[in-house]
């Protein structure tokens, strides 16, 4: 067999399989000699490919597409450095457990290390940062090969999905020259054609007797609080809050737990934790004996803080990927088992406690009264970072997707984005909390997810500038809301705005950028809105207009610093008077 | 002694260290984990600090410093996947043997890999693509780790300058609180003031007797060509331009290899070699005997396949950083030793030729009339990418830079940027040939290199939009010719172009983007040149205007295409009619 069928009939079968296993969306980036591959996938019927000229941006595309879809997305590359630019992506899949399929097209082995064009080592190109590296044979079109070809496919689908999920890496040599021959009957297969090889995912469970006694032993305590933080399964929510119900344990919801929306009951979550635990009355009386956490680490300081204070009592970190996510090294027991399953067994074996118990009910008093003191002052000021995620529950139609950028977008929302009762799905990148990619992401979750709002500031919206082109190439209904406050908004918060002399140099960083600019140039309908009316009209005009808009807000660090600590102290003075009588 | 001491004076002493060593320059990313170093470094006299948002345009950003200015330049960033932005950066460094010194700050130990914010596995996280890597001991501040602070910073340099050049990684475990304590005194040692411990760095040499038996050996050929590739070493010129006059043998100058501009003789540097090693006739008259070979492996394909059907000619590379740089595996003797050192000594021990041998004068023969072709094609041109690159040498003052993109405008220097008496430095990124990052790059050797002059296609203008923000933050006179044929015009040329059905999709990726809008966002002069005569209107008003400045050519992927064939067809007729009297 020639090389040209030798090289069409191998990745035809890789191709196939892809499909097969379930993977629908491939980001491909120009470039030749990933030629074979490229051509081939745009000849399959179900696989749906999207060009993306930087590859970083592309990795971060793929990542929201597979956040949002739930299924791995593939990426596709050229040989050299092409492949270095998924390496952000890459380990931010790894942290946050998503499942990427990435492909590089590599030259053959007797132009590696020899000085040839676009050749770079891409062996273990991102080292421990992928789940699974395979090196893949040069194509061949021997029975064996093929097998082999379809094989690793499948092999790498379920290495990206298995818990904890994350991205795996197959590097291909492709020989010159490159062009596939393409024929009608390129995907048919005469052997297993339903795919080669299935694979049952098991999912970590542990034995009845371990779940009855755990749940005799927390149904003993009646301190006890939930913590759930950034967590995507579908299944969880309804779980989590029947646990809770049952032992009467008030749930400590992360802005992307999935918990402060959607249609379950929210009685028992409690959402304003990062603005009263800063008090030290409120948590005084607040004290739990156990802690159960679910998900990654909530993004809140204050909890943290909280966390560490209470290191006497019992903390039980439950963890469906086996992992160790206990930054503040503070868990007493691991469970690794799913999450879901874990909430419904405890739940089922463990006696129904009365609700309203003492302990929770404080929790859900001081609760609302932040809450209160939150939604007042923020009804009296006229636009600030913090109005605006107050106020975007209201604002946000029903079945919306709210992406939000790192540094202060995803704090503010956990100090000021509470419970709803509409399907919000909330996201962001918080695996390694980057500022890269957070544009690219979004706009792949909205191939998914539409209509999506991306809350992001100025100088995150400035990294991946390039990400908006992905808008000209879908028909995307996201609605950007860019807070400008032009520069390092975070930095404000933190000890070194105490040292003036270099302050804006090297943490201020003011970009100075008109980004209507930006916006023009990638074709986004633009708006500037000063007030809170305009902001209102901007994000309500957008409804159902499946195009990319961007509405940018422009604010100040330094008066923002200040209107935090003013909200801050407000919620505390109100809190040691309810508590203290002080 | 507390923590803030010890990590100031730890990180003092390296920083002092890096300034000693001569480093000049730190491209440093916003962020806090680094912010002991960031707010040192900013406080050395000697240390220019540019900031850089963007971590993967801040690291060629680096490079571009590097290239230009001959010393490392060091990168500073945060943790987390800030750090995986330098990836594409630090691979192109260690191909194309540049010096970088990336500092990446950590969390410290009992924060890592437990979901910790922004901890990425930082160990080793470039691989084999940094020539060294360290992790760093947790600041500490007695004698001893003042001494290890300042061995190592001094080892890192040395690393990265020791033949052949590239970059070295550092990973700093930073505790907080992260403020150093800043004094009048912080750079002050008692001991050995003037630097920790000097590096003697030796270069490859041979003994005189092998450079003599070389030298008699070289000088019984008749047919002996000289191939250099893109080189930086200044004294190499002219000391390659000796060795070729004294054997005789021409030169064949790769447009990097920094042969065809300069103020050296040129009688035997050949520059038309891409277009007419096109045509059989002129391959058969013209096979060499022996190949000298130095540099990096020249952009031209039609040399690549001429050296190929010449496997039999013995074929050396000269290599003074003993890499392995023969992409086409026909090397017959490799010589590890310094560049111009061969070059001075073969010359030395060699008796010279009579010059004008039959040989050599048909190459230049041969040269001269394939030049005289295309220049009188390029005159009846009103425009086009090839006519650009035929009369850029005219247009570019003295004492000037042109940097150029890969893809098409490295492909079009080489064919149609030819011998001049200019001192043109010319330059790319030809490690791995990536389109990513060639505006940082380009902007950062500015710093080092003006007037600059940066020539690129399109896609790779929009794949690092973001570093020309660098412009923003620096007085640099650049200009950047902008050749925009909506897509990428170099898969025209390429056997995909056959297969028209996914062509524009998968290999075109025309983007639709109005680049005045870009330009705006930085605040650059942006025109547009229909003709000739605006192009050298854009280019001269241009001169001595210390601001970025983008001039747009619009042109045609067909179009360009036919031209190119017309021009080689034109070539390839005179030369046969000269070789054959066809």
């Amino acid at each position: 067999m020639n090389h040209q069928e030798a090289l069409t009939t191998y990745i035809a079968a890789f191709v196939s399989e892809l499909a097969k296993t379930g993977v629908r969306d491939v980001v491909v980036s120009p470039g030749s000699r990933s030629t074979p591959m490229a051509m081939i996938m745009a000849e399959h019927p179900e696989l749906n490919v999207h060009i993306h000229v930087d590859e970083r941006s592309a990795g971060f595309f793929a990542l929201g597409i597979a956040k949002a879809s739930g299924r791995p997305a593939a990426l596709l590359c050229t040989s050299g450095t092409a492949a270095a630019n998924y390496f952000p992506a890459v380990v931010e899949a790894k942290i946050s457990r998503v499942p990427l399929v990435v492909l590089t097209a590599d030259r053959p082995h007797e132009l590696r290390d020899v000085g040839a064009p676009q050749a770079i080592d891409q062996i273990h190109l991102y080292g421990g940062h992928v789940k699974w590296f395979a090196e893949m044979a040069p194509p061949e079109s021997s029975h064996e090969m093929i097998r082999y070809a379809r094989t690793v496919c499948a092999r790498a689908y379920a290495e990206s999905v298995k818990a904890p999920a994350g991205p795996v890496h197959l590097n291909f040599p492709f020989r010159e020259p490159l062009i596939p021959k393409l024929d009608e009957n390129l995907f048919e297969s005469r052997e297993r054609p339903e795919g080669f090889v299935s694979i049952q995912q098991g999912e970590l469970a542990l034995p009845d007797s371990v779940f009855r006694e755990m749940a005799d032993d927390l149904s003993s305590f009646q301190k006890g609080i939930i913590i759930c933080g950034p967590h995507e399964d579908s299944r969880f929510a309804a779980e989590v809050v029947k646990l809770a119900e049952t032992l009467d344990f008030p749930i400590l919801a992360d802005p992307l737990s999935q918990l402060r929306s959607g249609k379950h009951d929210k009685a028992l979550v409690i959402d304003g934790y990062d603005s009263f635990l800063r008090t030290d009355a409120a948590k005084e009386a607040l004290n739990p004996d156990v802690v159960i956490r679910f998900g990654s680490m909530p993004v809140s300081k204050a909890l943290t803080i909280f966390l560490k204070e209470n290191k006497d009592s019992r903390q039980i970190v439950v963890d469906g990927g086996a992992g160790w996510r206990d930054p503040s090294l503070l868990s007493s027991e691991m469970v690794y088992c799913s999450e879901a399953l874990f909430c419904e067994k405890v739940q089922s074996f463990a006696g129904r406690r009365e609700p309203g118990g003492e302990y929770s009910a404080l929790w859900k008093e001081v609760n609302e009264k932040t809450k209160l003191v939150l939604a007042e002052a923020g009804s009296a000021i006229e636009m600030s970072e913090g109005k605006l995620f107050l106020q975007l529950a209201e604002l946000l139609p029903d079945e919306s997707t709210l992406f939000v950028g790192n540094s202060m977008p995803i704090r503010d929302l956990d100090t000021f984005f509470h419970n709803n009762d509409k399907s919000i799905r909330a996201m962001g990148n918080r695996g390694a909390n980057g500022i890269d990619g957070i544009i690219s992401t979004a706009l792949g979750a909205g191939l998914y997810s539409q209509p999506l709002y991306l809350v992001l500031g100025d100088l995150t919206f400035f990294h991946d500038l390039n990400g908006l082109i992905a808008s000209k190439l879908h028909n995307i209904n996201v609605h950007i809301l860019l807070i400008n406050n032009n520069g390092g908004g975070i930095f404000s918060f933190l000890p070194q705005a105490g040292e003036k002399k270099n302050f804006e140099l090297l943490f201020g960083t003011p970009l100075d950028l008109d980004f209507e600019h930006a916006a023009k140039l990638y074709g986004a309908k633009y708006d500037r809105a000063e007030t809170w009316e305009e902001f209102e009209r901007a994000i309500k005009e957008g409804y159902g207009d499946h195009s990319l808009k961007v509405t940018e807000i422009m604010t100040n660090r330094d008066k923002n610093l200040a209107e935090h600590r003013e909200l801050w102290n407000r919620v505390s003075r109100e809190i040691n008077l309810f508590l203290k009588g002080e």
